[in-house]
């Protein structure tokens, strides 16, 4: 029997993880790290070390790192593509238990944030699990999201009173009618497509890098913050070559007045 | 000026605090404990104070307990209701920061879960900060959500590829039109209204008193367990007195098969 727990590490610094994930790191023989090329790569994976390294010291654990494949748009449209780009990672995966971990050990993956939340890496271990017979097995260890990052820090409820709240991607934002929109997060926009919310009389709560040292927020009406917070976009995203963000999308009510 | 932070205590459990929340909880001054009447309110504040005895030991700081108010139906709707009850609540807030925080201390509030989760502390507070002239500022300290629980003990992702997920309310989910909803998490449902999705093609992954002790789970095609669950739910709560639970609604999708 192989085990592996695949840990929350929240947004990155070492503080935000809980006293289950540090217990649950004790456990561990070796640690999986998968990063993607560029985006930070370097910088990412060092976060993952530092955690390491305050709650194990230097030694007594080993680290495999891989290089996470890349999504590549295939002719058969996104549908495909994600099937095929997990079908590459679940064999990374497959490959990594069979060859890195002993019968016996524990092995375990350090996700950012959450590892429900937009990271496929657990449906691909469970199916894993599913097809190995008994013989690997999982557990998950949550960990505090960007979401409750993004509220914490602009200090707002993720809902107000009796509302519902949309978690959705920015693929889902730049194509939805805007008006169906009256409080959602917007998680992997990569097209700003916030400028599509303008004259909706609505708010935006953003963050980006949240977190971690380089944090920035930005807050306010869509329509007063939008070249404000495309101008913040460019430039941070200049000076670091990358940027993580999130932002929260809310209708005004009549009754906040 | 005075400082009050909001600590997500997350599911109950001591471990499921985080090192930020616990190096918090080392500043504090006084601890401010509000319970509503009944629903284990006993067995809820001994929760709290597991976690002060456990990270802080028995002394060096000050526990204030007051009784929450109850939200008391006014023949003015829904709305009216949860303005009155707002009202008490702040009031309780502001009287207890006057009398038994001291200038220059700090105080906290263990909120469950996240402090910016359905629980209206913050947005109290906030008002209360607001209209301080700068006598009270407030932090907000993420903590883990039962949903990140739900997910994490029934080992499922939030989301499926691509997808949104909504995070709403028995109330919400008691009205709406069935077919509307597609993956959905529901809290706050004292009806049992996941009878409503019969016949809908759908999962449910039910928790009860998640992270704690007595943790039960069911899930499966909501045709199918449905008994079972209504079953399991009347015998936990008649066998504790009270029930915290919370579950997961999703929809198959062809691309499941």
């Amino acid at each position: 029997m192989k085990h592996l727990y695949l840990i929350g590490m929240g947004p990155g610094g070492p503080e935000y993880l809980t006293i289950q994930a540090i217990e649950t790191l004790k456990r561990v023989d070796v640690f999986f790290m998968l990063e993607k090329e560029g985006r930070g790569k370097e910088e990412l994976l060092e976060r993952r070390h530092a955690i390491l390294r305050r709650y194990l010291g230097d030694s007594g654990y080993r680290v495999v790192t891989a290089t996470s494949p890349e999504r590549r748009t295939l002719p058969g449209g996104y549908q495909e593509t994600v099937r095929a780009w997990h079908a590459t990672k679940r064999q990374l995966f497959a490959q990594l238990i069979d060859t890195e971990l002993q019968d016996g050990q524990n092995g375990a993956l350090l996700l950012w944030g959450d590892p429900t939340l937009y990271d496929q890496t657990l449906s691909l271990i469970a199916e894993l699990a599913a097809a190995s017979a008994g013989t690997l097995e999982f557990e998950v260890i949550p960990g505090i999201t960007s979401v409750q990052m993004l509220t914490a820090k602009h200090k707002i409820p993720l809902n107000r009173v009796g509302e519902s709240i949309l978690i959705t991607t920015g693929r889902h934002v730049e194509h939805c009618d805007p008006s169906a929109i009256d409080n959602a997060i917007v998680m992997l926009d990569y097209n700003a497509s916030f400028r599509r919310f303008t004259g909706q009389d609505m708010d935006i709560y953003w963050g980006g890098y949240l977190g971690c040292p380089d944090e920035v927020l930005v807050s306010g009406p869509v329509d007063e913050v939008l070249d404000a917070l495309l101008e913040t976009k460019a430039r941070v995203r200049e000076e670091k070559g990358w940027l993580l963000d999130i932002y929260l999308l809310r209708r005004r009510r009549a009754s906040d007045d």
